[in-house]
């Protein structure tokens, strides 16, 4: 069985995300997984996600850092608490900053890989760090310091 | 006559940007034109540009300052030589870093504004702040620094 990704443990409710939405037809559908302490997605940017001729547009890459980020920041919070991804109350956060150093051209063509490392947690605030790889080399790196929303907003 | 945007003026190899490019018809075709010292743009979200029903996407933020923030650093080398944009040698630039504050969620249905200031141009590099309205309301703060692609680089 294929192991299910944090944003498939969303509340159906909170789905329609355009970057990582399961129900978002239109959308990047990013999915983010555990690979030990780190959090890694694998995204296939499209040849019209272009920045220059053969790069990868930079929005694309400040968007698969934002929804990798506060889907790792989810799966921390139930790490946190010892639960399953999922279970009552479900954690869901939002982004209050998003930070992106581009270090070099991000080629379009591979499967970018983002890997993730929570770097704090401090109360509802999670600050995740985030690395988006080209064929082995970073071309970007991201922070992202998200919040968890209350649970009374949460239908 | 409409006024042409700045980014009309991008060298056609130049004109493929998901965020800004004329020629990318998948993308969001960002138009950015001087208000005084200002720089401004209007960009109406499409329904699938959720984050949750009924807010903007961060993602879809955080792209549309980057591609007003370059294209106002390029206005601004223009207007710092002295000369009309789209003259000879053209001045293009790509985003080295962004940051972006959500303060607010950001209503998705009106058009958004982005007001844009250049705060430091050194050498290659241009600093541009900019807010993103909706209704009125200040709900992202962005900033862009924006460093400018080498001549010989710009078919």
């Amino acid at each position: 069985m294929k192991e299910k990704s944090f944003q498939d443990h969303y509340p159906e409710s909170y789905s329609h995300c355009y970057g990582c939405g399961s129900l978002n037809k239109e959308g990047h559908q990013i999915k983010s997984y555990w690979d030990g302490d780190e959090s890694v997605a694998r995204f296939q940017p499209q040849e019209y996600h272009t920045a220059f001729p053969g790069y990868v547009y930079g929005g694309l890459i400040a968007s698969i850092i934002d929804c990798h980020g506060t889907g790792t920041a989810s799966a921390a919070a139930y790490r946190e608490e010892g639960r399953p991804m999922g279970s009552e109350p479900p954690c869901r956060y939002v982004t209050a900053s998003l930070h992106v150093d581009y270090l070099l051209p991000t080629p379009l063509g591979p499967i970018l890989e983002l890997r993730g490392q929570v770097v704090e947690i401090k109360g509802k605030k999670t600050i995740v760090e985030i690395q988006v790889y080209a064929e082995g080399k970073i071309t970007a790196k991201g922070r992202v310091i998200a919040v968890r929303i209350p649970e009374y907003l949460i239908a």
